[in-house]
């Protein structure tokens, strides 16, 4: 029942009404990540993370990665494997397959590969299969470090070395903590693994301090910590394989403190304690590209083994993500909604970039140049050849004394 | 376990197999409703209801009408708004945005927008935002009438006024009852708020007298009186503004009656008491096109504030549409199953037009010419522009004494 | 939390990886099967089972089949009726039709078609309709035997008869045990009704003795009975309508078994008693298309009334399909399995047939060269125009003494 019948109050100025406003699109050369595409073929010169470590058992697993799906499982003798699913002979899934101590055998009639894709019986055959070594299922290369199963799936010619992180040596009693189920994106264990949009939201999200004194603090109440309440000066600078900022804040106690946050090409993030702990940052993120609309945010850290990821923060006072209602992510929207609220891919052509967006364009512009690198047969930044390779990662909160 | 193996009968004389028919199509220019096509411009030059005024709160909504995706709140002066939903800034739907006494911001990054698209607040910006004034988040007038929030979604310089229909102004005691979730198809407050079909089906439906008798009476049993059981006399003509019906009734009890239902452009339907009481139509119904396979019907009535949609209907006593298995809804289908069962879309390329539907036959031809005169650059009929228009609704169940 | 960094052991030479893999695709000759698709038309000159005779009734009931939406039904003559679903004047699916005894009746406006498509009834028009006699529901000529309907969707100058086929005489006792749920794919009459992918994958499965070995005996533990774990020899050889094979295996206890099995054109299966029991197979399987991506497997057999189709296979102690989770479907994988696991279409292009798929390759063979023959006019083998006609269906398991 409602009463509501007034007189309409129109005006005839009507600026900026949403009636003929042109198609936008998205940025194509950043967000296409298939086999081919300009962004895919630039993701594809790196290593990147594909699982936790922890995760890859003998058990297959379908994985989707750069648009790919894969089936990925650990071999009897511990070694990890990654392979094109469908079966080379007649097409049927990996995923049914069953892993012995040398690799996986198809459930249909039985043929077996190694983790590199070798052949190593065909039991129909006559003979064991006369062809049998010129056989070879399609595979990637991978390795292990850090806690994370990483895999190359570029060019065979120009495979770099998977370089050290000069903040990710173990210290005494620390072990890895990795996760591949986009804890990043809502910090819930029984949140999706996998987040429908863009590799390109989250990677944004990284060199944008801003958001954290609206969205995670004033907006939504405390999801880290209230000093995030000050709003800080920010500076942004380039490092070789990437971008910095330094966002400088005066605490009410008086502590001044820069924070220093570092993106490196193409998808690596690594943010210091957002309880403000002092010193460098412990760990690494990712946010890796599950296809054009999905991605999967990694990250691994070097922890005491009794660890909580959320202790200490707000956020262990929230009810967990998966159980929120939409009425209850509505009031308190997270890193979760403000990246899956800009829809599976962001219509980059009507965005407003501002001041505050610096280290955002400043990214983009290294992606694009770096894409149009490798498409006129070069080699981007970020990656190294030789055996050894360390990267310096100055991300970390550091007080003035 | 069967037994049922015979001979085969088979005849040589196929006449009128489904083999090789050609492929069939709906009416695009009826049916096409988003930004751009004919029907979708022709549709935009009317106010349209979008919601019930009472659905239109201060927690942020989706809402698709004419398919577009907007969101649709009340601001805390209780303004209503209608805006484009992707944050002009970096594209966060404003879903997750707080309302505010003058306006809505978005949770990323703080911008706050008034009903009308001014750019009122830029937080994280210099001095709050050199350039805010030119910033203007897309948006589409709206107003309140009869119970219902109605926008204009066309060009600025063609916006009409809402006029007043001379069967609503309110009678001592009564108010508005609307009704935003498509009670007109399923008859059900649980039933789904948009329906999945053309907004042309339920279109149709109402200049369509002869189904009553079947579907609604002899077909499913009484669904509403079963004085619709008598097959009516019918003249179809067209008014000013849409086409009417005469559906002439002589009861068992020697009572006639003239019911007498209006169409109106683009898309209003008047119907009389389905308990053929007495006297003019109390209200107004809409089949709004949310996008090209959806629609919403809304409606309004005057109405004493006890009022209860069901109460003496044959409907009273059926199980409530949403409750109903497929069979159930096989063995008493009603207006729902009869559009929903034309498909998304009609193919109407196949159908075969009778006498019976005359009445659809005008209002296509209306429609059609209208839309033809909107892409040639004039003013579609049923459209008014100066202030205080009043339009006659013929519709009411009358007896001849 | 984990500890597996490692020095990574990166080799240079990557041989076979799946990097720049070609685009691979189906063999759409085989697999497309929509109107007017050389497979498709190929298909339409049979008679294909449509559905177990039991579960036509006077319920009306969607089915799809060869890529069309059809309605199903028995008359209350008992007569079976496939028509095309929309009816012919406003487009309402005859699925809410109410059926009589000389046909089924739309529910929107009352018009009744007989099984063969002709207009009965149009009680809104005036007269009863004038021009009712040339109105015509499209329609499938259709057919009783063997426990199954029968529908003929193909040009009607071509129709053919539905031959007997020679093992399917009743003898003294028996009844048909006709099944539509796809019980060949997973043998649990609450597993899906129709499976989600190409009718090419079950048809494939037929002409593959080898798989009976690996999938249902050594790999996922006995499916049907432990004697299938002899590797046989196998001869595959044309017949006149298609093909066969002879597997002869030596048992533990020195009987000696031939095993035959039949793969009639275009899509018809004969496999012997899957327990091994001496004889002619008393039955007919049939992989149908429903459209391109999927498909139903019908089946009928001579039984005693009391048959139990799992009782005496390792299946009896199984848990049904439908109850088992993935792991379990991993751990003990079916036909089903291997066959959904080759995708909604299989990629032909990047098979690898080997000697022992030497059936299979002679199947589509033949598929091949029919498909051709139809496409330029002539009569596909396999089909027959005089009444009477009888097909040899060679399957058994024969032993020699």
């Amino acid at each position: 029942m409602d009463d509501m019948s007034a007189a309409p109050t129109v005006r005839r100025e009507l600026k900026g009404t949403a009636y003929g406003r042109p198609a936008q699109h998205p940025n194509d050369t950043l967000t296409k990540v298939g086999p081919g595409t300009p962004c895919g073929e630039y993701m594809r010169r790196f290593w990147q993370p594909v699982l936790a470590s922890k995760t890859v058992t003998t058990r297959p697993r379908e994985v989707r990665i750069l648009g790919e799906d894969l089936i990925i499982f650990r071999d009897g003798s511990g070694r990890p494997g990654l392979l094109y699913p469908r079966c080379m002979h007649r097409g049927t899934t990996l995923l049914y397959g069953h892993v012995e101590p040398d690799g996986i055998r198809c459930c249909y009639h039985g043929w077996k590969f190694s983790v590199e894709g070798e052949c190593l019986e065909q039991p129909c055959e006559p003979d064991g299969g006369l062809n049998r070594e010129a056989a070879r299922q399609p595979w990637y290369p991978v390795q292990e470090k850090y806690g994370l199963v990483w895999a190359y799936m570029g060019p065979p010619d120009r495979m770099p070395v998977l370089p050290d992180f000069d903040n990710m040596a173990l210290e005494d009693g620390e072990v890895y903590f990795a996760s591949d189920s986009s804890l990043g994106a809502h910090g819930d264990p029984n949140g999706p693994e996998v987040v429908p949009y863009s590799w390109l939201h989250m990677n944004d999200n990284v060199m944008d301090p801003f958001h954290v004194q609206v969205l995670h603090t004033t907006f939504s109440g405390t999801q880290f910590v209230k000093e995030f309440g000050v709003m800080p000066t920010v500076d942004f600078e380039y490092i070789d394989n990437g971008v910095i900022y330094r966002a400088y804040r005066k605490l009410e106690d008086g502590r001044e403190v820069d924070r220093v946050s570092t993106w490196m090409a193409p998808n690596i993030m690594s943010v210091p304690s957002v309880l403000l702990s002092e010193g460098r940052s412990n760990g690494l993120g990712f946010s890796v590209p599950v296809d054009d609309t999905h991605s999967r945010i990694l990250m691994t850290m070097r922890v005491r083994p009794d660890f909580n990821m959320r202790r200490g923060t707000g956020m262990e006072s929230m009810k967990p993500w998966s159980g929120r209602t939409l009425e209850e992510r509505q009031d308190q929207p997270g890193d979760y909604e403000a990246q899956e609220g800009q829809g599976p891919i962001s219509l980059h052509s009507e965005e407003h970039l501002a001041t505050s967006d610096r280290g955002i364009a400043m990214q983009r512009r290294m992606l694009e140049r770096d894409i149009r690198k490798v498409m006129e047969g070069g080699d981007p930044t970020g990656v190294w050849f030789e055996e050894g390779a360390v990267v310096h990662v100055p991300s970390g909160n550091f007080y003035r004394h």
